[in-house]
């Protein structure tokens, strides 16, 4: 047993976040464990710290630190548009593009009979009760260009038609491809190409 | 101003990690902000208690709990061998493959001109005073096969010829490679067919 079992504990926790393996997360560990009063407890605090405040935003499923996030107590950011995503990463990842204006609507995944995940695990229902809170006038829809990301936006359109003007993404969104994964421009102009549905 | 600035410092603290950048770590984030009870809040937890209780071995340099680490103080280890490892990775490399029963000496680096790295930097003074309280009459030289990592095993030689037997990892190891990456079976092969220097 070379491995203290608190460090082997560590390691296991951290092997278990996306995009980390056994092998790097050993690595991790043993870089924070050198640097333990300099990386390793501020890292321990600054996760309690997030543990404690932050929370989803009530309205749209945003991560902030208090009910309601930054975005939806703007007053300047009520302007009529909703944008739908995903997840909170499409949404860092559009106001990255410091493109959009509006709000949004984090869904929390897309519809899949598979999964069996419907409208109600999705907060759709807040979704279609904040275009009369809010006085929406248009929803945009920035689902992926997956089969389920399209089932839930032409879901979403069936329940919202007639009532606000609807759009999607459209130019420069690859097939299969995930809003995080893209470059500021690409979302750009798939923001600016957008078309009704 | 989406990402609450708890979240964007530990994204940016996270980012610094080893295998992680900026994308990455923002996944990872989200993926613990998501499950704060349940991965968040613990993970805080067992790094506070590594930085609390994590040390090296004053005398070995492995990472351990107390001032001796679980190798040092198990007298079934004193066989009078010593494996001369670059880093704490490579030690746990090494047991891993469970085929050597004797201690370690983590160097902590490689001599090197380029970076003013040289054997006082490497513990290298307490590999040698090592030699005679413990008793040891061979060490094994298991150091990388890049240029630092074979001047670093030649100038150690030179140190310590006419006191013990010198061998080193022979066959198995690529040149360039670092043990942490290799296999089980080749590092066995590789310390079981170790050749005098
Ligand atoms: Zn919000
Ligand atoms: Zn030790």
């Amino acid at each position: 047993m070379t491995q203290p079992s608190e460090i082997e504990r560590l390691i296991e926790m951290m092997a278990k976040l996306p995009g980390l393996g056994p092998r790097s997360a050993r690595r991790a560990v043993l870089h924070l464990v050198a640097r333990r009063d300099a990386q390793l407890a501020p890292l321990a605090r600054q996760m309690q710290l997030v543990a404690d405040t932050a929370r989803e935003c009530t309205n749209c499923g945003n991560i902030g630190t208090a009910d309601l996030c930054p975005i939806c107590t703007d007053p300047r950011r009520a302007n009529g548009q909703i944008c739908v995503v995903e997840t909170v990463a499409d949404l860092w990842a559009m106001e990255r593009a410091s493109v959009f204006s509006g709000r949004y609507h984090v869904l929390g995944g897309t519809l899949s009979a598979l999964d069996a995940i419907g409208p109600e695990e999705l907060r759709i229902p807040q979704l279609v009760a904040r275009i009369d809170e809010e006085a929406v006038r248009e929803v945009i829809l920035a689902l992926p260009a997956t089969v389920d990301g399209q089932t839930t936006a032409h879901y979403i359109a069936d329940r919202l038609e007639e009532r606000v003007a609807l759009t999607s993404l459209a130019q420069g969104v690859p097939i299969g491809g995930e809003l995080d994964f893209l470059d500021d421009g690409t979302i750009t102009a798939a923001l600016n190409a957008r078309k009704p549905l």
